[in-house]
């Protein structure tokens, strides 16, 4: 049968009605590391990938995994005062009666414990430009508790710059504006966050490294080498607590001290005043169980006929905050729909050229922990079997997106070509690109594409052409992608649909459930199946292809970008400092603000020098140059080559990416050893591309940026010195 | 005595203390045309230009200025009926005990009488793209009554595109994200306003013409020729009313349809929906009385010395829509500290060259009915003598900010750069170009400057650059300038602080009052002084100057801005209009939407022509040689010119602005005769420059594009010539 026929196959194997029932199965009760349901989950799964027909077993693992003891959050004095926060959710009516059992309280993973009672400072959405601001009015958070609401970067790093900034404890809460009513209707009306509903989260600082706080670089075996729980630098030393608007609005509305700023106001119905006085104070303390708790990975295998060692690997999270079922447990079923489909095509005969690899991780919540400790346990076979790592996650009815390695842009454009859009039976591609463009001429691309690559060249003329691939969006972090693409340098893709049943609203909270996702995130598991015959046609046509299906022009393209945005960054930090001083000399800003009204001029700023981009340029130059040659012989004699220079040329291919490291790794986190994908340090998810250079250019740490511009170019010319290799074999060598 | 010495005597003489007591006497009964606190008022400032020493007279005119007689508001199905809207506003306790006696209830003036029962559709602002959004959710307000929040435009287009498009009534409140809560404590507390409160104002069409509706073009006078009420183009046809928030959040909670976009929604704890359904159904109905009613302008004058038939004249309104504190009594109370000045100055022996026209407007607030009269009145007298129209109206503590013809940029930077700023000291220039500054390194100047000027690249130049004059903004409506500048081409500027004690919480409503005013807006009257520092100083200056204070090239390089925005504007609408199809074509509009909502395409953009601008771009250069030919000439030749050129020279300086008129006017609107300033048909109150081309692009009426093209061109060639006329006389002529 040809790749056609067998994605006819797949395509009509996948049943969004057995979806539905698996999902209602694996979402039935809290399904968290450590909790009885997650051991019952991985047991269900594996013996349906064993009854689809794949090798499956499970593997353990054992890591730091913190769960609340006791906790409390009280605002003891201030007006409201004495106010406690609900620190449970309670059930929807009509919505599973198993709900509250096991399901953990508001908590975030790998807070500090504590007990403290402060004054309080709302610090908006706790950003580091966000404390900018404050100093400008005057108001520290040293020896505060502070809270912040949810949004405009990712959660960890709000009780991390907290804590960074003198703050003894630190409250996060969703507002409304971001994350509740003003949105949309609240469950069960609508699908949107309830005031009573809160998003638990991690809080590890896992841009230092996901996975084990106690086990980085290593898996967390039962008898691994742990650090002291003390030096695990990405635990967290304040404590912190998660809350629902419900209780925040007693909380703010008790603070007094300057108005807060326009872009520090929500949708609650008070003045957002910042506090930082004495008249409000908060009582916080949690207390954790700091104990071992296993970790179930399911790995299931398809072994490939003609190159069994080549290794496509893809996998999806099974651990949930509580019921999980959009989050992560909606991509999970696309995973299984995709396996038992391939089970039952070799069933009638197919078989794979190349290892397919099933993974369903454990322990993503909290820090990746499952993916990240069997990647490390597997690093040195994964280094040297695997071509690809494909990861989706939580997923819903809308638009396509894919974001990963760009030498696969193109064969993602060309999976996505050939599946149908369930809502409008174009393909998801063309569906994806008349989003972008209409996101564009309304103003810049927000409103479509992939992530990170909206406002890109390479986007603009996408969404002007349809005979041009659509970019994809560069991978930071936030889902089991991490440790593949950014410590063990492999190529990774992550998919997803969404953007029209929204899960946001119960993101990590109780009402992520199956009734909330069949009714507002994907009814009918028809996204869910789609994504099903989207990844499963990936992995089909990585599996079974001749030639390698990367082109590297499309990396080269995006990686001269990138330096051109770090070159136009470095420009702007020069400017901004220059006008820093000119405005500091000239007395501008105590000029420009209210004398009855505490102002502090800014730190001034060092004055950035210029930077010699020449190694970087050259590199680029030279990887465009060596990216071309590559391409344009695979694509006139690929096709000739000898079955031993196919595999000759897969073997220099495989590892290609793996050129991208460095033992060096990044400045301040050695584990990041990608020199092109990184997520940055002071976003969290969001990604930081050539971060070497890029972040030191952001925070002004001159050395460092001119020595990772030598180390990345370093990278790239290793890069295509490789790609040259790869040449040599396609052009008979 | 010298003008130094002139000036040191006038910021003496003006005492903040006697300007509060003044403040308190005018703002202690609510003031609207028509009531006797308004006639009381005129009288009594009468008798204060009297006392100073001034020639002063009332002059009456009779306008057409409808008042209601009976009005309600109420939500008649949907979830929360009934509900009766409260229009009017409740004391403050402790605030003057007089308050509620004649203020006029929640009313918008000239809004059409009517009495309707109708759903209800939420259309945000209510300007022209908010239309645009709701046709795409397939919103129609046809036979609906809108209810749309204040700001993002002026009032009076709001029920004006309501009823533009079908609507059978409007409702317009103040959200506490713009106006209320939201921005700060609200009164009494701090100053923002309170749920009750509601702005009041005018919703004639006044970009069509301004002042008395029945009497276009000619003075309102006891027995001039009248329209029937009924041919009065500005006056609305459907009945609107404005309403505080807390009437509103129950209207807004009632309606369904459509959850509004994320530009409409306010800071209400609710969902906002768009409406529209039947379930929710709201009764409106109001009834006036149409009579006319008297207008009191205070004319007071000092006569000149050398040049009597050259006026310098400047005003301020004095009607309000309640105690009126604020808006407009704290600018009157400047105006009277000038005249009381000047009249000490010229009891100790001062002589003004010119004669010196200080005017209290009424009726400003309906549609400034009393400056318009009294100008149409004497209009010939005024193109004949008037050298320039200066202005004031609501004014508060904060930063200096002026707008105005641009021939007087230099003028008014040397005016500023002589005030000291009472917060910090330094000049009242030095802290606008500091707030300039900032507000630009903060992205783009949001922040600072003049109105309507912060992006232009002299505004850039400015910001850096301690030599260069802060640039002024264009006048477009608003206040008391409009006839002068737009209806008779005389120069103008408007003068005023703010920026820091903000008005704006209690804007046209009952709060606006003394107290308000004294605790928020300018405690001490500091600023109010201050204004009448610059302000007088600024007449003292023309009054006496020797020579003509213009500087042409500050006004031919504005325009020649001016010609670059509108050349861009014309790219930017022929590309949206290209991009437009593109997607039309390739169904992308449809296909971006979610299927599972009402989605409605775009109505087809025209494609734009491509114009010829070579006439403006002729005319243009032309300007900008001829003023830097008059400029060069005054500089080098000006001081050594004999009586007799002077007074040759002034008479061809003075009328030179009006050559920017032309007969035919603006295309539908030909009272406005200006071809570089207008108040934009549909911003009310933003100014558009380069009117008759600007918006023929912007509204896509190419063929009044192409022919005032060439009408600006001859607008700005008569400039030129006269501008020839004016060198020649300076070189000898």
């Amino acid at each position: 049968m040809n790749e056609k026929g067998l994605e006819a196959k797949l395509d009509a194997a996948v049943d969004p009605a057995e979806m539905g029932r698996w999902l209602q199965q694996l979402a039935s009760e809290p399904n968290h590391v450590g909790s009885p349901h997650d051991k019952a989950n991985a047991d269900w799964m594996a013996a349906q990938f064993k009854a689809f027909g794949w090798d499956t077993k499970i593997e353990t693992f054992y890591a730091l995994y913190p769960t609340p003891i006791s906790e409390s959050l009280e605002l003891v004095a201030g007006p409201g005062a004495p106010h406690k926060a609900t620190l449970t959710e309670a059930p929807i009516p009509g919505d599973q009666p198993t709900y509250t059992k096991d399901a953990l309280p508001a908590y975030v993973a790998y807070q500090g414990d504590g007990d403290v009672t402060a004054p309080v400072v709302y610090a908006n959405y706790g950003m580091p430009e966000d404390y900018l601001a404050l100093e400008k009015m005057g108001v520290s958070v040293k020896g505060k508790i502070v809270i912040a609401r949810y949004g405009g970067g990712w959660r960890g790093l709000k009780p991390l710059l907290a804590q960074m900034h003198g703050a003894v404890g630190a409250i996060i809460y969703s507002d409304p504006k971001d994350d509740g009513y003003a949105t949309d209707e609240v469950y069960p009306k609508g699908p949107q966050r309830p005031p009573q509903g809160f998003q638990r989260g991690s809080v590890a600082d896992m841009p230092i490294y996901p996975g084990d706080p106690l086990t980085p670089g290593v898996g967390a075996t039962k008898d691994a080498k742990r650090l002291d729980r003390k030096d695990a630098k990405v635990i967290l030393k304040i404590p912190c607590l998660p809350i629902g608007y419900g209780d925040a609005q007693v909380l703010l509305a008790a603070l007094d001290g300057p108005v807060a700023p326009a872009n520090f106001r929500g949708s609650l119905p008070i003045t957002y005043h910042v506090g930082g006085g004495e008249a409000a104070k908060i009582h916080l303390a949690v207390k954790s169980d700091w104990s071992l708790k296993p970790l179930y990975d399911v790995i299931a295998t398809l072994k490939g006929s003609d190159e069994p060692n080549d290794w496509i690997v893809r996998g999806n999270h099974h651990d949930g905050w509580v019921m999980g079922a959009s989050d992560p447990l909606s991509g999970m079923i696309a995973e299984l729909a995709e396996a038992k489909a391939m089970g039952a095509l070799v069933k009638s005969g197919w078989k794979p050229k190349r290892t397919i690899v099933y993974a369903s991780w454990d322990g993503e919540e909290p820090g990746l922990l499952g993916s990240t400790e069997w990647a490390e346990t597997h690093a040195e076979e994964l280094k040297a079997k695997a071509v690809v790592y494909i990861n989706s996650d939580g997923n819903g009815r809308g638009f396509f997106r894919a974001e990963g390695s760009h030498a696969f842009q193109h064969f993602v454009n060309e999976v996505s070509a050939d599946v149908k859009d369930p809502e409008t039976g174009v393909s998801v591609r063309d569906r994806a690109r008349a989003r972008l463009a209409v996101g564009m001429s309304e103003g810049g691309g927000g409103g479509g594409g992939n992530r990170g690559a909206n406002q890109s060249p390479q986007a603009k003329a996408a969404a002007n052409d349809p005979s041009k691939d659509i970019p994809l969006g560069p991978l930071g972090s936030g889902s089991d992608y991490s440790t593949f693409l950014q410590h063990l340098g492999l190529p990774s893709i992550d998919f997803g649909y969404g953007g029209e049943g929204e899960s946001g609203g119960v993101y990590h909270s109780l009402y992520d459930d199956f009734q909330h996702h069949s009714r507002f995130v994907d009814p009918g598991f028809v996204y869910d199946a789609t994504l099903a015959r989207t990844v499963g046609r990936a992995v089909m046509r990585l599996a079974d292809a001749d030639l390698p299906v990367q082109r590297y022009a499309d990396f080269a393209d995006t990686v001269s970008t990138y330096l051109d945005e770090v070159k136009k960054l470095a420009d702007t930090t020069r400017d901004e400092a220059r006008t820093q001083a000119r405005l500091l000399a000239g007395n501008a800003y105590a000029l420009a603000s209210d004398p009855t009204k505490t102002h502090v001029n800014p730190v001034a700023l060092a004055q950035s020098p210029t930077y010699d981009f020449k190694p970087l340029e050259a590199a680029v130059a030279k990887l465009k140059t060596s990216a071309a040659a590559f391409d344009g012989a695979l694509a006139s004699k690929g096709a000739g080559l000898s079955k031993a220079q196919k595999v000759k040329l897969d073997n220099v291919v495989r590892p290609l990416d793996q050129s991208m490291l460095r033992p060096e790794g990044l400045p301040g986190r050695p584990w990041y050893m990608n020199m092109v994908y990184a997520p940055g340090r002071f976003t969290g998810y969001g990604a930081k591309t050539l971060p070497g250079v890029r972040e030191a250019i952001e925070e002004r740490r001159f050395d460092d940026a001119r020595k990772y511009i030598g180390i990345t170019a370093q990278a790239l010319d290793a890069y295509a010195a490789e790609l040259d290799k790869a040449t040599a074999v396609v052009n008979g060598g």
